[in-house]
């Protein structure tokens, strides 16, 4: 099948820039050192690839992730980095084909799991950006709780997210040396052998953590590609000129395509105008004719691949395999 | 069920609400004076409720929305609002169970919709919004090329989404007959019995139109709302808090719960401070607990609306019907 016979809007992978990525980090991190999320891709055709470079454990934002890692037989080492008190989940995950560690933040997802089922779980610690994660002064006390009522404590984990803030390289160097100081600083007080953290942001200026918890490097997007240069965009949506008018035209690629919350996506030899539902309006460099396709280039990968059922991993031309976006909901 | 045992993030339609926009509309716009537009919530179900207040055609943005209404036994009157030249699609439409009509803005779209067994169309008219739509001047030739071709033509349809861009009532109004003198200026040329316009912004506005394409007037959201107050929010995510810190909270309703390009949402009693992925960080304004729930308040219901996999349709804390959001995709 050729690319250009696909059905759009559609969501297109070029595989041998997703082979490069995902090298580049396995000789980067390789093994344990990297443990891939899956939340930016929701794909186990994916994962499967990661792992085939040695990445075995996975990380996850929902229960349905590890589930469905679990049951394609991905179950290796699963991180649910993430607070679930969901009783049903819980114990669908306790009773997976798989290794579950999950994070933990409060007395309240500590019992929570505990009563569940599950077995493992990491001490969740606020390293700086104000999501879940407990006060680093509060890590061991929980950790304490969490083996009395009978759980395994694997470690600490703490996610560096707001060093971002900063354009600068080597203010985020800082900015993550802080964050996991406050990080080890608690894993003294929790013990167990891992200390999780990070992100593709950080992948190689966090050498404090034993794993860096990576996702965005994969498939990449054009927020994340100008700060960490060391991928490149894989994914984009292959779109249909379906409209031409003087100075602008519009291709059947809007919001229901696309993860907005960084903004509009970037056209090749284009200038985005505005999106709409089921439209991206833009001005073209060079003329382009209905029937034309154009391909859009999202701002954010995470959001944008949770709206389709599928991708297509392509060659040039050719489209190699379609893979089912499998992890989708929660 | 009760609402409280849903597993969350959930999408919630509140019933009574629903009922009441959909009566104000069919009283505002009785019968065949409103097309409902179902790419605001993508669901059949909900599409038979319009029907049953007498909106017996409906307005799609996608083929897949018209296939599904359809076969759902609600293609009394479909029509397409875009372009397409997408053969099998276009030749599904043409052999679905239901009056199929769709928009055709240039040669090529008229010529593709020939070609693959379409019977009916509108010629879509640029009538100030840079999107689709033929220039004023080229729409009686293009209508004269259709019904060359062998195509019905039934009519003009041209959308004054730009007049969104006047917060002022009056300013709205003024920039909708300017847009509608265009479009009716088209029709002299064009012929038909139909003039197929506008939104919800402007339901009560155009009297130009002969019908008109509203579709967030079912379920609103917070953009929306303080323009059109006659139509009230009944849509929201559901969500638990799963983390509590000094200062804020996080709930489970991210990114990919919720369509963001008109921003953050907005949650009962709070602040909403920032969303990821899986999280929203937020500022309760008095004080909540892990598992308390949530309500959280798309800026835009329908990119949020499509992330889901089915609605809740509630009447207080009691769960009545669970609606399959069956018209995702393209």
């Amino acid at each position: 099948m050729l690319l250009t016979d696909l059905p759009t809007p559609a969501l297109i992978v070029d595989g041998s820039t997703l082979d490069r990525n995902l090298a580049i980090m396995a000789a980067a991190l390789p093994g344990s050192r990297c443990r891939p999320h899956v939340k930016a891709h929701k794909t186990t055709a994916l994962a499967r690839r990661q792992a085939a470079v040695g990445h075995l454990g996975f990380t996850a934002a929902t229960p349905r992730e590890i589930l469905g890692l679990a049951s394609a037989g991905l179950g290796h080492d699963l991180l649910l980095a993430n607070e679930t008190i969901d009783a049903h989940r819980l114990r669908a995950m306790a009773e997976c084909d798989g290794r579950v560690t999950i994070a933990v933040d409060s007395v309240e997802t500590i019992d929570a799991a505990a009563a569940h089922g599950i077995r493992e779980v990491l001490i969740d610690v606020n390293v700086g950006l104000p999501r879940c994660g407990c006060a680093p002064a509060d890590a061991g006390a929980l950790a304490d709780r969490a083996r009395t009522t009978g759980l395994g404590v694997r470690g600490v984990m703490g996610y560096e997210g707001h060093v971002y803030l900063h354009d600068d390289r080597a203010a985020r160097a800082t900015a993550t040396a802080t964050a996991m100081e406050v990080l080890l600083g608690a894993h003294v007080t929790v013990g167990g052998d891992i200390v999780s953290a990070g992100a593709t942001g950080t992948y190689d200026l966090n050498d404090a953590a034993t794993e860096i918890q990576a996702g965005s490097y994969a498939l990449m997007d054009t927020t994340f590609a100008p700060m960490i240069p060391a991928f490149t965009p894989a994914l984009w949506i292959e779109s249909t000129v379906i409209s031409v008018s003087p100075g602008y035209a519009v291709a059947d690629c809007g919001l229901k395509a696309l993860g907005m919350d960084h903004g509009n996506p970037t056209i090749d030899d284009a200038s985005t105008l505005f999106v709409s539902d089921e439209h991206v309006t833009f001005r073209p460099d060079h003329a382009v004719r209905v029937g034309d396709h154009i391909r859009v280039w999202p701002a954010h990968v995470d959001p944008t691949v949770a709206y389709h059922e599928r991708m297509h991993v392509v060659d040039g031309e050719n489209v190699l395999e379609i893979w089912d976006v499998d992890l989708r909901g929660w």
